[in-house]
């Protein structure tokens, strides 16, 4: 049994799903192993992790506007407003989606349904660096 | 360390809570491993997974009633139409909910607590076949 | 390859978001491993687990007020009423946040983001004896 760890760095320019399928996919299909599980893990709490639909872009359109209009920007509900109007929903989209994924890695493929993407999600409008922790144990 | 997989198919009918408790548990205790990690992942981004109680009947059917309510069929709000009004909301739903689980083994037992059950959530209407990948680690 | 397995026990006292950062770091960084992955399971379908800012407490303000608004106790759309008004929505809040959690152990620290803390969320306004197991591989 083998552990394997990387990061992955995304320059975010604004609120909006990033498909980081292709980076995901190359480093675990290139690690060697043939079965295990991988872990995605996001260091923020203005940014998560969603697997969605990869296939029609319109899918990512209607997933923000859904958001957006679930947790709208500068709720007078907010107390917490010193980072912007966009921060305290930037937390709540976070914990209304995911921290980690865990996807297992079969015959050295990761096990990605046939529509599914994996998306890193800004929720902040202004241009950040975002990590997100890759873990893969198997052998 | 070992590890094993295994995969579920699941025929739906229908969008509601199905209860994979029974296949899950079974095949997890019959691998002969005392403590491990055992994960489910689902190849879909129009069902999804969902630990949830699973005595009283009621707990499911306003659990659909929440979600039913907070992410109607056929919303104006939604561009993404072409494969039907109960579409766009099954990926929203996916979202809300979860793709994958992960439970612990111990002592030769899944830590489920005494309420807990795993269920696949069918967010479609009409009948489909669904895929739940099986991961376990351990020894 | 190691496993290493614990219980946090935490007491509630009514809703409200509870830091267990501490206990939680304290038992992985002591286990002796440097790389691997824990998994925090709650064994609860009316409490449930979450990664959030830990830096200003007014976060932890904002998101109940926007969990206690989008989920309302009592709510007339609910027939499962029979283990109080605040049960159901309990439920329904655990959908939408976390029964589980996994986080890597990179060099012998867990990888939590600089303002990320992990908390047990409470949803229900009794109080309770909540447990949460705590599974960790690696080496």
């Amino acid at each position: 049994m083998q552990q394997k760890t990387s990061q992955i760095s995304v320059h975010t320019k604004g609120r909006k799903l990033y498909d980081i399928t292709p980076q995901v996919t190359a480093w675990a299909e290139s690690s060697g192993l043939g079965t295990g599980l991988l872990t995605l893990y996001i260091q923020h709490t203005s940014a998560s992790l969603l697997i969605n639909e990869n296939y029609d872009h319109d899918v990512l359109v209607d997933m923000e506007a859904f958001f957006n209009r679930l947790v709208p920007d500068g709720d007078p509900l907010f107390i917490h407003t010193v980072e912007g109007p966009d921060d305290m929903p930037a937390h709540v989209r976070s914990a209304l989606t995911q921290t980690h994924l865990s996807i297992p890695l079969l015959e050295g493929k990761l096990a990605l349904g046939q529509w599914q993407g994996i998306f890193l999600y800004e929720h902040r409008h202004i241009a950040s660096h975002r990590r997100v922790i890759l873990h893969l144990i198997g052998n």
